[in-house]
């Protein structure tokens, strides 16, 4: 099968929204007035975000789906979508279910692929999506303030329990890793929260190297401090030692919730969200002059925290 | 060295043509009104592309330069690019040559990068571009209409004769050696012709797999067929034998000239861009009803052609 093949038989589907789609040099888009495009590229890598054997079903909706996450993170509406794959060899069964997983995510959201390329090489797959947002609507990282709240969606350390499973390091009731391994395989990115968070949140981001880590990108980027209480913190009912779920939640990567900061007086709103959207939004801190995060147990006394984030060069 | 450090120390420039650049979930750009963007996305992938041993400096060049060829043959002036690469491990030393060539070029075509994603694994580098174009101005490949003329740019082969001399297939003098190489690690990409051509050309494609290959993509696009004239193919002076010419002329990739068809009212227009350009364009055939392509040699008879491009999985 040529390259040609390969992309009109697994990798074309219409693309009403676009001018142009696959097929040409590059894809034509039509941004809608008043908006701005949202832009952001992802690489997953085999050997480094997921294992070989990988089900290529789950592995095609997380590809989209952390992608999907950063649109999520800036309010923006995801329209399209390039994808990029380098592959070992032309595996039909492969393809057929990988693009299945990725295009059923898409077709949820309204995204088309719109164009990308395909390569032989070791396995690696890079997408870079584009979504819409009304100009002065988007949710940075730079915008917290002073006496906002802090705010995460869903629960925190699931995938990390996963993956922990997977790795041998702990056991899970069979209840617990149904959900983690979900969790870890098949995220779902918070785009409708995104949406329903414009002129809301005061910034915004998702969290895949872990809770502290990413809430420290926007405690610098707006140049404030942030208290988290831990005992508020949305935690698996999972019975491990204090020491790894205290890894798992803070510093475990691949949740794809949002983290984000509202004024106090936008409560009542965000709770509302909440239960519109069914999905808990949890109230987990504030935000305080200063730089940098400290987190308070029930006593109110400090956590030390070892590890804060994943990291892929240390 | 973190990823942050990586991220913050080699990739990331000023972006003052975007709303938001590096540092966020994703970019925000605005497009400039009466435009579309042009979206393209290139993964070159070593041991597939280019050699581990490539020179960084080089592999930066060509690295945008093949997205950038992607912008030349739609007629979109290139604007914003995000880099998602994955490397084996931190080499100081190879980033700041890798990042010192791509935003040379960038820089040269006022590309600013805007986003993308580091992470381990092995070398693969995947660009997306985005352009824009004045909607109604593109050069797309559906547009080749019965009696226009073909044309291409530069001339045809050079740098698959570069890679037949590395691969030890032929042995080329010093100056066709320098030349050729020259052309295969640093190919420049088309992009002023790309603009010039908006309103003049029919269609237009860049030649990344080969002549024919590529201008079939034209032909199938737009429904008609083609007859090349091998006599008039733009081919560097080098003694080699006539089939290995052939096939480095007609199949061999990685030329990034453009290939384009224009209607023969507009030949003197187009010899004038060529003029105003300092760049050779030539008219090497012209389309006909029916559908492929014949080659004629200088006699008038059907030359026959094995191979017809690059092709990754076959």
């Amino acid at each position: 099968m040529s390259e040609f093949d390969l992309i009109r038989r697994h990798f074309t589907r219409a693309t009403p929204s676009a001018l142009l789609g696959v097929g040409d040099d590059a894809a034509l888009l039509q941004v809608s007035a008043g908006n701005v495009l949202a832009v952001s590229s992802d690489m997953l890598v085999c050997g480094t975000h997921f294992f070989t054997d990988a089900d290529p079903y789950l592995l095609g909706h997380k590809t989209l789906a952390v992608n999907l996450s950063d649109m999520a993170a800036m309010g923006a509406n995801p329209r399209w979508a390039t994808l990029a794959l380098s592959l070992p060899k032309v595996d039909e069964a492969w393809l057929e279910q990988f693009s299945a997983g990725f295009f059923s995510l898409a077709q949820q959201h309204g995204v088309e692929l719109i164009g990308g390329d395909t390569t032989r090489g070791p396995l690696n797959l890079c997408v870079t999506i584009m979504g819409e947002v009304p100009q002065g609507k988007t949710l940075r990282r730079d915008g917290a303030q002073v006496g906002d709240e802090v705010w995460v969606s869903g629960s925190l350390g699931d995938a990390a329990l996963g993956l922990a499973h997977l790795q041998g390091k702990i056991d899970l009731p069979e209840d617990a890793r149904i959900h983690c391994l979900a969790a870890l395989h098949q995220p779902t990115p918070r785009v409708a929260l995104g949406l329903a968070l414009r002129g809301v949140a005061t910034s915004a981001i998702d969290i895949s190297d872990g809770l502290l880590s990413d809430l420290g990108h926007i405690l610098e980027r707006s140049q404030v401090g942030g208290e988290i209480d831990f005992v508020t913190l949305p935690i698996p009912d999972v019975m491990i030692s204090n020491e790894l779920k205290q890894r798992c939640v803070l510093s475990g990567g691949d949740d794809y919730e949002l983290c984000f900061t509202a004024p106090a007086a936008r409560h009542v709103d965000i709770l509302s969200i909440s239960e519109k959207l069914n999905l808990p939004l949890t109230r987990i801190g504030k935000i305080v002059a200063g730089q940098g995060w400290v987190i308070q147990d029930a006593t109110g006394n400090q956590l030390k925290i070892e590890s804060t984030g994943y990291e892929h060069f240390q």
